[in-house]
């Protein structure tokens, strides 16, 4: 019998809901999705590495102003998308990540060129985008990032910033200018969207990745779980491939990914229960989103604790679907 | 019979050797040492909490030049002290953390002010002292933080830069520009002499906080693992208080803190087996450094794979102790 291959990707777990996406919009994410999953796939299936599938479906989800990643990131505070992305091979326990580009098309690529391309790990901010001058990367405006609905959304943001900063209600957190509640406008939350991927390949490595743009209307330079190894991305060849999505503090005070993996490691929890058991942790200190996590064997699973979650997974048993709501 | 109490601090780990370290400079250190641990046991003993214990610890050993965090802390490759600072409460799994902070006397406070006082887990640059200016925080000057010795220091690392640039024998990483050995220079070597507290307080909660300027000459707007939450600090009731010093990419990719604290959580594997373990795996990758840890029993461990670190601890059983080298 053949060793397993597969991936799964995600697009992001939040607020979304079925009166609110149109047949129209539906069939627009699945084909995203879809795209996405097989140009990732097709690369396992030609004997390519997990690494390669998860940049390269990654990369389809980043260039599709669908998702919180790349194009159509959301806005910060400023107006300006501000991107962060990690990559982690389970093969050599390798990692890259970035945060706060604002001028690199494809993230996933510079954090994996961090990851082969120097000796660090987590590059922030300008010198990150330094580091890939010095690579060639030819580099975009910023605009090519924003769109019209992120504009749109932003502007719902600060609205409800100050409805809440100057509500009898509003909590300190609230009155100091900081709007942590889903705003729920246009089918996707304020602080969802982040897409990701978990691939084994057929030599059985194991790698992950998640790009995101945040939360709209983000300041004061916050980052999130999706750059940080451990928290939103993690891999390791002994136990499993991780890429988490929703709302970051959480997930990186859970420590999810490394969480995930330590439960496979320690204690010998099956991935469906070790994923559910971290994401139950998520939910009692008052979080939401879900991940997608792929094991050694090929096993996946896809669990969320928000109503909806962009998915999907193609394994080389034949199992394969695209979904965004009911698990 | 009363419940323990007491506390861990580190003042880095690295290439310390004797033939270095005049007595007269040994004793400096062990009276910095001393002083830090006492004001953090003192605080404890009076019933205070194991975050203030934390952060008074870690405040003396920044406001102190010897160590590589707030004054005295290493330069970047612009001349420029940058500090990174991280610190979770083990009873909430509540955290904060920054990174890249140029103007603020006291990172582990405006790291604890994130934590307390904004939703989010990590500011990063610029944006967290805007954050602090909004608090109120008093700015100082960039030069306040920077000593002779770390001017040296950098300007040594530019040297041994170039020559590594140009040997024959320089690795890729080297060409790029990237020195990644350790220079040995005065003491401490470039990217070593991380500060942190681990505490555990007569109410039983732990904390763990951690405090750096990072690596010597660095670039890129690299960021180690002490202010990655679940990599060089970490905190739960349910098991321990980390933090760690050393190569910090290292840290980052086994995610050391939350590793010990998994193998007690999901294996019930001893505080120090556990840390053992976790600084195992570190070297099998090839990185170096160390890390203190104290669990919810008032257990301790200080392990290191480096020729020396420094660290103190004082328990409420009356054990407590000033090293240096040997463990």
């Amino acid at each position: 019998m053949s060793k397993p291959f597969g991936l799964v990707i995600h697009g992001g777990a939040g607020v979304i809901l079925r009166a609110n996406l149109t047949p129209e919009m539906q069939a627009k994410y699945n084909a995203s999705l879809t795209l996405a999953r097989d140009t990732g796939y097709a690369i396992l299936e030609n004997g390519g590495t997990s690494l390669d599938a998860v940049v390269a479906a990654i990369k389809v989800l980043e260039d599709d102003p669908l998702f919180n990643a790349g194009k159509g990131a959301v806005l910060n505070a400023n107006g300006m998308c501000e991107l962060d992305s990690a990559i982690m091979d389970g093969k050599t326990l390798s990692a890259g990540a970035v945060a706060g580009i604002k001028h690199i098309k494809n993230p996933i690529t510079l954090a994996r060129d961090v990851m082969e391309k120097s000796p660090h790990v987590f590059l922030v901010g300008e010198g990150a985008e330094i580091f890939a001058k010095q690579l060639g990367y030819s580099f975009v405006d910023n605009t090519y990032f924003q769109t019209e609905l992120r504009k749109k959304q932003l502007e719902r943001a600060k609205q409800l910033e100050v409805e809440k900063k100057t509500s009898a209600s509003a909590s300190l957190h609230e009155k100091a200018g900081f709007v942590t509640v889903p705003d729920g406008y246009f089918i996707q939350t304020s602080h969802y969207g982040t897409v990701g991927c978990v691939a084994l390949d057929k030599a059985g490595n194991l790698a992950a990745g998640t790009s995101t743009g945040g939360m709209t209307n983000k300041k004061y330079g916050r980052v999130g779980d999706s750059p940080l190894i451990g928290a939103g991305t993690y891999a390791s060849n002994a136990t499993c491939a991780v890429s988490a999505t929703g709302w970051g503090e959480y997930f990186i005070r859970v420590v999810l990914a490394r969480d995930i993996a330590a439960q496979m490691e320690y204690k010998d929890t099956p991935l469906t229960q070790a994923a559910q058991n971290s994401l139950n942790k998520v939910a009692q200190l008052g979080g939401d989103g879900g991940l997608i996590a792929i094991d050694h064997n090929g096993n996946i699973t896809m669990p969320f604790n928000s109503p909806g979650m962009y998915r999907g997974y193609r394994l080389s048993d034949g199992r394969n679907g695209i979904a965004i709501f009911e698990q």
